[in-house]
């Protein structure tokens, strides 16, 4: 592929990774994280972006520029956006590719945000984010973003903590900037992202104005530090394949009195935009999620079609129900993320995927995926759980083992989508996955709370009215 | 506690592992099983067995022996027997302990239908049965029961497969005893058990008559060989609290050509009676499975209670919800096993569990365990996914970080509850145990079919045709 | 069968139900019930308890009575009266006949809480609880039991409500008994029953003391009025066959100034004991329930069976996965009403079943209800909603629809299957039986509520205290 | 609404009813249907069509026609479609209003069919059906179409019955057409309507050829008859609100040796397209399903939202769960008729909804409905089983009873919605309703068999193969 000359390269991006950024892994300050046995692999994952294949478009104002910063206007661009992402994540092996999704979907609730309160207050806030927009967008950075908070007690609102540090704080205004202090849980990408961008994690009330704040930093900032969390997967699974290949890191982000100036700075203190710029956040970032879950099931289906086969009892009746059962989770995402982008909401210009299907996308995925994990294991059967080890399979007893596995197929083919299987259903990456599928991009609870609040039942209510005449 | 002088101590069994038994583990021999860093742990667990307290009583015929060895001939027996694998499961933190319970199982299995082979064909297997029985008793020697072919393709008979020794087999028939091939899968603590009992794993017709075998070895017999699966949850995850503890190991055990003396054989090519001895079996130990469910599911219960709490979310309905969950399944495993206590079959003279109890307990176990785990994920949140290691807990930056994960209590105590609950909902061990909760001691399939076809349907169809007179 | 000369008759019973009582249905006060068109099936129903064989045991005080008036003091007498449950629904068509079952329920509670309340208080209530139980049982009379009160708004305690009539009260206390006044939901055979207890439906608090109130009346009290649920499954639906067989009337139970002498009331204004007989209460009746249901269950089971054979698809797997949905439903009843009856509490020398299991089963039971009617419809197909009417089938054109009505087997024996399957799962009576099931003896809200508040939980933090130590 | 002179009007439509055909309700033949007390609810409700507001459009070729007959030829032609069909079954008070949806969904399928067996085999079947389209269209009728047969033993192919007519077939080859025997199962409005238009109900085979056939005729064709369903809700649930106002009716519609003319003959024994035109009209019929229900959700929301109110128990949160899962089957209708018609597969010209969108919308329909009566029981509570009647709301004694039904509203109001609650979730409504819900438009096994064989699995095998390499 011949790229554009000043268009990013996959190298251009994993040098700039080298830039004493902060990030721990295991207890130990990480040097290079490009060179790091372990995390490098999220690097190169991230890095797989710049190699992806008409990733890139031209923009009237910007020049060429990647597709993921293109603002959307209408059903077609979040169409386009969907399918975006949709592929990518196929490209990278099924694995979500979160490395300019997560902070564009940032950038257009900024931009929406921003232009709400600047009309409200006089503020200036529109031109700072459309300025850092311009520049991401034209260096093709990408971008980390971190939304929630630690918490501390869940019963008690941020102002309210015994530790005033359980959510990112102001902790003193200068004339060029302001100084923040607390943590975020689980930013996915922060330690291989250029930047970070920070938004709240929720509505606030006037006594947490000083929790009310939205700015983005260049990951190397002084003060910023990253604990990732262990890659068990790799470390203790040596028959682990998917995950050698592809995976993303998180971390625990600490602002240790980070300073951020003034042009970098989105949202300062106006706590009553704080719950619309967290809640337009979570829309564009779970409609990204229902268009990577999308993606990301075909890794369960193709496994579970395959290992059938490799069991010989593809012609089962309970193997083609639990097919048929990730097959609804695969097409209620598509449904949820196609019926969103057909029905946008337009705020200040800027489409807004439909907040009802986007949040019953949700809902259902959250739920669900349970019920993936479950079909594959059903088909696939205990062997998974007690499969040999890929140490196993290289030494002198391989023969005997791979005798003794085979099925409707021989042992060495059968062994090699068992391992997938295994992998997606029975090791640590599954885990892992199923807390994020039932948490990331928000809980059970904060779906059903988002739906329940902010339905339109009047249609639902008149009909019954009528009748009841 | 003062054991009886004869008895067997903790360090009896572990000295007699060293007996030059065959078991691999990640591509090695293992020389010592006991001294390995990772393997010991599952013998120290099996150990266990020896130091619980009141595991012993006074046999009218062979004396002080294990309770394992009761032949339950009563529902006072069959509730005895689940008490006593409900409470040492606790004792060995929530982690079944199979050494004496899946053996017993088989035997009792076997002298049931040792003595419906001797009335038809005139053998005498029971007089084979018992003796052996008694030594084992006798030497209070630990069992593993190998049950489960590797099957080779599913949809075809164990005569009818490729390769013929997809199900052990006999290959050679000696004046002092048969030879067979073959290997089983998943045969749990089999690394660290003193005697490995074979029992065929499914009815057999005639064709299939050199598959109809059942037989007991010495774990170092020769020609026995055992492949570890390997045990990611301690060499990938630091944190791992309970895997350091306690755990079973599995192997895919291989019989090369292995001796079997005809006084240790019990079923040969009697193949009309391999189907009741595998129901038997399997009768018997999804009533040990019950009983240590029950248990098991204690550890998600106590650690969603206390995670709620460190989390200040113990009042919130959605949590309520949960922990009902929970407690459902504990309790219909509870129900499952007392209604099958009290209500057994007896056959030549051995009380049996009641199958219809035992088969919809085991159904509803293999059904919703999956539902356990996402209740305790729901309560824990994703920080399970994304928690630092154990090696940032212990570092420079530790401080730091225990700031940061606090809730209602101190991030010290709250990280204490979040890696049990990692390890349990979101670790490779839910990966390990979400497999064997579907799988283990038979299939959600196999239930089903066991269910459908022995029902006693005859009260249901007698009310229906009563009013459609 | 040659009752006892004493023992009182169908006839006898019958007879008694022509006494004056205010009983209305669709608007109209009803002179005879015994011979209304409709209500007079469920008097009918109600006296096959007099025709049910081996209904009489010989207590060593009260001589033979009914075996609903044993009062449970072990396991066996649980047992025997789950038997009896059990039994008398079979005989009854699979309709649950509660005539002497609820009103013992209530006797027992009363019997437990009128000594607390005696050794607390210095009363005399277990005094006029035993003279009224003897009573009751040597005249071997039929009882309904009252809990459920109207409740108004459910948000509110009883003494905050609008209207202070929204639970049954105290409205006058005079030298010779109490007058109350107020209303009792769904009371089921109240209009056909000797007696009416009535008790309180929730704990109290001490603003509430004049809602905290028990007692008896004859059914033909003054001021006592009921008003009948439309039967709407015999008047509608000619085709109806169970229903023209057996059923159970509810009715809206108003007590207008209705007087209660002093020997019959047995909780007057002591609020902290109100709570304690409410749970009682529910506790033995949802054992009841539990038995009964598990018997109901039957006519599903026995119906799906015919009706897969009807429709030539009793080999299709779905049909399977079918049948086992409906078994695990009958079963998990069974288990819980033996674990319940296997393990009691004993209170005051009397034997209470155990609640968590009873509990347990109950929740199960309301919701997996739908599930039995989903498996039966699935396999009865879209005929149940469309099938002619019972005038069709008599009508001249019956032959040709008869033709077209066969399936596996001739139309004539078909319809007659499908008949009752349209009754059981798509027709008024599986409206009225969903509700019931899902609402009767509990909500599932209750049922969480009560189980989450009063578990032990010690066992499963202890363990996991001792993991974390 | 001034309509065009030449646009039928309703009265139009009810006179032409008169017309001599054979309807059957309870044994009897119903001379005027217009008259019937009960059937003439069902054409009342037929009528609602030519009432609604702007049903027609100006067809370039056929003039002012229907909104139905518009046949679809884009993405946007589907959207229109489907909102015809949502609005039009709120207009009819949230009953789906089949009068011309069903028989254009049959026209679209039988017009992409024709123009294939033209193709294939040189007939003249695309002319035929094209003039007929335009004979239905210009005079604005109605149409039933009568797809499921009578099926007799469903083990067995048509051919094999032991009854020749338990598929309709041919029994007779004249010059002027064919003549044909058999019965279809559940008509919907067959007797209501002015045409019947009847396909084959699966794929055939060379042996069954002459039951591969398709047609159309008026109904009062002779030898046609139909047998009308009893109504139960009307004639014995005289609370009932929604079936006073609107229901559709069914029949078993039986062809007793019927003549067709060769010019609406659409089929005939070309087997091979049988099971394509069965599958076309499903697509078609699902599509208009998923538009209905969604609509007929809002019965269920709207009751659900304003019962909870009633009964003061809006704030709890098992009351918003039930809320949620109202709406999550809402939506997940509405999104997959919004994603089946934006993703249209285009076959002779005409856009055909997406089937893998449709088919998953409706296997979640089949088995979730369920789901959205179970949260409507629950918030409702018990009393919608055991409401008295409309006679008691109208007699002397209203007051009291009112008095007593009083909830967060006073008795009279909250009456209105109980009496709606009953209807939905309590009554023979919901019996027939679920019933439907679960077989109409196809089973949930049939459902399951057609994604398992015609999705597209490459993508995902795909992934999975690259990854393995």
């Amino acid at each position: 592929m011949q790229l554009d000359n000043n268009m990013r390269s996959k190298e251009d991006y994993l040098k700039a990774l080298k830039d004493g950024r902060k990030v721990y892994y295991r207890g130990k300050l990480v040097e290079d994280i490009t060179s790091h046995p372990i995390l490098r692999i999220a690097a190169l994952h991230a890095a797989k972006l710049y190699e992806y294949q008409d990733r890139l478009y031209e923009d009237s104002k910007l020049g060429k520029i990647s597709k993921f910063f293109k603002v959307p206007k209408s059903p077609q661009d979040l169409l386009d956006r969907h399918k975006l992402i949709y592929d990518l994540t196929l490209y990278c092996n099924g694995i979500f590719n979160i490395s300019q999704a997560i902070g564009s979907d940032a950038l257009f609730a900024l931009m929406i945000t921003a232009r709400q309160v600047d009309k409200k207050y006089g503020t200036d806030y529109y031109k700072r984010v459309e300025k850092y927009f311009e520049e991401v967008a034209k260096q093709d950075l990408t971008l980390a973003t971190a939304q929630t908070d630690v918490k501390g007690d869940r019963s008690k609102r941020p102002s309210e903590q015994v530790d005033p540090d359980m959510y990112v704080r102001i902790v003193d205004v200068r004339s060029d900037g302001i100084v923040v202090k607390g943590a975020k849980a689980h930013t996915t990408q922060s330690a291989v992202s250029d930047e970070i961008i920070v938004i709240p994690t929720r509505a606030m009330r006037e006594n947490d104005k000083d929790y009310a704040i939205a700015f983005a930093i260049p990951t190397n900032t002084q003060g910023l530090k990253m604990y990732t969390r262990p890659i068990d997967e790799i470390e203790g699974n040596t028959s682990a394949i998917l995950s050698k290949k592809d995976y993303e890191l998180e971390t625990l982000t600490v602002f240790d009195n980070v300073f951020i100036p003034w042009d970098r700075v989105f949202l300062f203190k106006e706590y009553d935009h704080a719950g619309t710029l967290a809640m337009l956040f979570a829309t564009y970032h779970r409609f990204t999620a229902l268009s990577y879950r999308a993606a990301t099931i075909n890794l369960y289906l193709g496994t579970a079609l395959y290992t059938a086969e490799a069991n010989g009892i593809q012609n089962e009746k309970h193997v083609r129900d639990d097919i048929v059962d990730i097959m609804l989770y695969k097409e209620i995402m598509r449904m949820a993320a196609l019926s969103a982008a057909y029905n946008p909401i337009i705020s200040e210009g800027i489409a807004i995927p439909n907040p009802v299907f986007v949040n019953i996308g949700k809902l259902y995925s959250n739920m669900h995926f349970i019920d993936v994990i479950k079909a594959l294991i059903d088909i696939s059967g205990g062997i998974i759980a007690t499969l040999p080890s890929e140490e196993d399979f290289l030494s002198e007893e391989k023969d005997v083992i791979l005798k003794y596995l085979r099925g409707n197929i021989d042992g060495y083919s059968r062994s090699k989508i068992l391992r997938l299987s295994k992998e997606l259903a029975a090791s640590n990456f599954v885990g892992y996955l199923l807390t994020l599928m039932i948490h990331a991009e928000g809980s059970i609870e904060a779906s059903k709370i988002e739906l329940f609040r902010s339905y339109d039942y009047s249609e639902a209510k008149e009909l019954v009215r009528k009748i009841l005449q």
